[in-house]
């Protein structure tokens, strides 16, 4: 587990030492790239991560920890693609993501550290443990999105 | 090594075992998923590891093994995102994914190989090796890109 966690850092740190303008040649491609990670993230959280936190499906730990590895990957992409002048349709993004930087950084990695905590309590097969790690988790995704994004 | 190639085809196999109904809704919501899965894969594919195999970036094995650990991730995503039905714009899948089901299944199977071989690649830090990696997972991509879309 601290290995991972090592290795987690390690990887996490050389995707954001990488200058944005190596992966996105213009501001679209960003907010492309942007919207696709949030949407696939998105699908795994409310459809299937969220289908067994509410009953729509039977919580099955396998699956809950299979999709919620994919969220906690998609959780840490999406930050490096929010480069200056990234704004305007068909982005949802308020102006005050570059306004208050730090406030952004803060939501956005309390909404990850929330999702990785999702992850362990899927390994452990606790249901009721399980929903309420998935409604922090929500909370958090809302907290960022309430503030920052027009939707 | 062993131990991640189980976990990986338990997983695979219960992603694959869940009715997509339980994930999609509606067609345009299986659609919209997997254009953004193949938005995010690419993404990682072309402008970073790409980027790397024909030297626009340096190579980092580190940074390779990073991005390729995430698009083996998605290339096991799309495949439960094909319901019958989920033709037409705004997809550019032709009806020979769904008359010939069992050929795409093949060219799908054939690009997470690749996917998974240029992981390993990367991992050896050869960057001869890489590239030869790099252009036959690319060449996967094609094959299926080339028979089952229309771009």
């Amino acid at each position: 587990m601290l290995t991972m966690l090592r290795l987690s850092a390690i990887s996490l740190a050389a995707v954001l030492a990488l200058p944005a303008h190596a992966q996105f040649r213009k501001p679209e491609d960003a907010i492309h790239y942007r919207q696709a990670v949030m949407t696939t993230m998105g699908n795994h959280f409310y459809a299937r991560l969220g289908a067994m936190a509410n009953g729509r499906i039977p919580f099955d730990p396998h699956l809950a920890v299979e999709n919620a590895e994919i969220t906690v990957m998609l959780s840490k992409l999406p930050w490096n693609a929010f480069p200056v002048g990234s704004e305007g349709t068909p982005s949802k993004a308020k102006s005050s993501v570059w306004a208050e930087q730090e406030k952004f950084k803060d939501l956005s990695e309390k909404m990850q550290a929330e999702m990785a905590k999702l992850l362990a309590t899927a390994k452990t097969g606790n249901l009721d443990n399980y929903r309420l790690a998935y409604r922090a988790t929500g909370n958090a995704c809302k907290a960022c999105h309430d503030h920052f994004t027009t939707e």
